[in-house]
């Protein structure tokens, strides 16, 4: 099979073709521009590609209601250009193969659940901790809709008692993204996350506020995997002190291994690394095909 | 068609027959006592009932795995004599018809999905807030399960800045249950609920509490519809205080008209009134003889 896939960042866009065992064939990569500009140059890459379906992910908010009038335009975005742009609609004028449209993290949680850290496993929940934060939910086999799309890196938490930092998110102030983002960790020690060492008190309190996230999202749904990628999340040492906070959060209530002895093994960086997102592309794209 | 329905309470358990479309033709009462007294009483009810299903929504916790050894029972109960007991398992050498089985709270959901202030909809979250508050979730046309079922009514909340009541949950102290389950109202104005006036302060403080969960049930799933039920929630001027809530929280982050002008009509009592949690057990008896 040859499913083309398409990672639609708000900083590039990834392009690649994958097949039906997640391998990605081939890829390429440009930044993202003005969406006439962009478009041009995925619709160039795939001109001649053959594919049989494709899949896209994408930076969001998006309209995935195929009832909606609008269905497959990015909707109340800043990015320039892309508010209102009907991004699904004019790839569909020039390619006749099925279409798989959903946000970029939901993308990430199905391929997951596909062929990565979920795979054989009925739900798993996928945050993105990098310049923002994103949460895709995939649960009883399907990924999830409902009004909109998850958008759950916007949940309230409580302050650390100790940060007087005030939270950069422009909705909410101090919501999970104002607080754990990238940008929140180099606005509050004034220092690139990167640059911090890895015994620095930054991370206990970043994983104090993504462990509220995760603790809430267990008991609301259950997953079966707690998934963590994006670029926050290459700081490993991150992953023990979460685990630990989440169990203090849960303080035994839910009463199952996986958030008892077994939660190294259950909240994971993601099975398909930085793949994640490519790879989910395509597994939107054989979805699509699937069912068409 | 006659479908057994059982709603298993922590204080009584709702027998009855209910049919297709959702109308329930008898009921009977009892209370809760040890599991073999209640037990007799529910299979001496159905003995000659000639049911071709029956539908159990049960107080929990409990096993939903059909894959686990101990699928059937409530797990970790402090009710006595009730954890660990094969609550299924005891009606299934009685009764050789399909079985549903599902927590209290996730039938109420199935039941208003299917008859209720959700029906048709692809998705909904049923809050119950009486002596505890438990979450019963429905999405993309599923019941939601994962390793466990969802526990929802322990999230943590911030602390209203004026409120100085402890919280009352013997595993988190100030989580959702803790302050805003009606042992919390109680215990912090040292009043009954029911005799505090409507337009005292208790109901906005309540309403606080009960708002961050929704809004962060709406960012993390967002359902089509919430539906609210419990004795708690028969203080009817809560809705507007709590769709005030809400819309606070979202801060206009979540772009969809159910969440702005039209939240009186997505934030609203259960369809079915106070027989939500009865035709939600009719409704898993249907869906397990069509499974069958």
């Amino acid at each position: 099979m040859r499913i083309g896939a398409i990672e639609a960042g708000g900083t590039k866009f990834v392009c690649g073709i994958g097949n039906e065992h997640g391998d990605v064939e081939e890829r390429v990569s440009f930044p993202t521009e003005t969406p006439e500009v962009t478009l041009a140059n995925v619709i160039n890459y795939f001109r001649d590609k053959k594919v049989e379906a494709i899949g896209i992910g994408t930076f969001g908010p998006i309209d995935i209601d195929p009832a909606s009038a609008t269905y497959g335009h990015v909707t109340t975005t800043p990015k320039p250009g892309w508010g209102g742009y009907d991004f699904l609609g004019t790839l569909k004028k020039e390619f006749d193969v099925p279409f798989g449209w959903d946000t970029d993290v939901n993308a990430a949680a199905l391929g997951e659940a596909t062929w990565g850290a979920a795979k054989g496993l009925s739900s798993c929940v996928y945050y993105t901790i990098g310049t923002g934060v994103g949460v895709g939910v995939y649960s009883e086999g399907r990924l999830v809709h409902g009004l909109v799309h998850p958008e759950g890196g916007h949940v309230l938490v409580r302050r650390h008692p100790e940060d007087t930092y005030e939270g950069f998110c422009p909705y909410h102030g101090d919501c999970l993204e104002g607080m754990a983002a990238g940008p929140a960790i180099e606005k509050r020690w004034k220092v690139k996350a990167s640059e911090l060492p890895v015994d620095h008190p930054a991370w206990a309190m970043e994983a104090f506020y993504i462990a509220q996230a995760i603790a809430g999202t267990i008991l609301l749904l259950s997953p079966k995997k707690v998934i963590l990628g994006g670029g926050v999340m290459h700081q490993l040492q991150l992953f023990p002190l979460i685990h630990e906070q989440v169990q203090r959060n849960l303080n035994g209530y839910v009463n199952h291994p996986s958030v008892k002895e077994g939660i190294a093994d259950y909240i994971v960086s993601p099975g398909l690394g930085d793949n994640a997102g490519l790879c989910g592309s395509v597994a939107l794209g054989l979805e699509a095909l699937k069912r068409s």
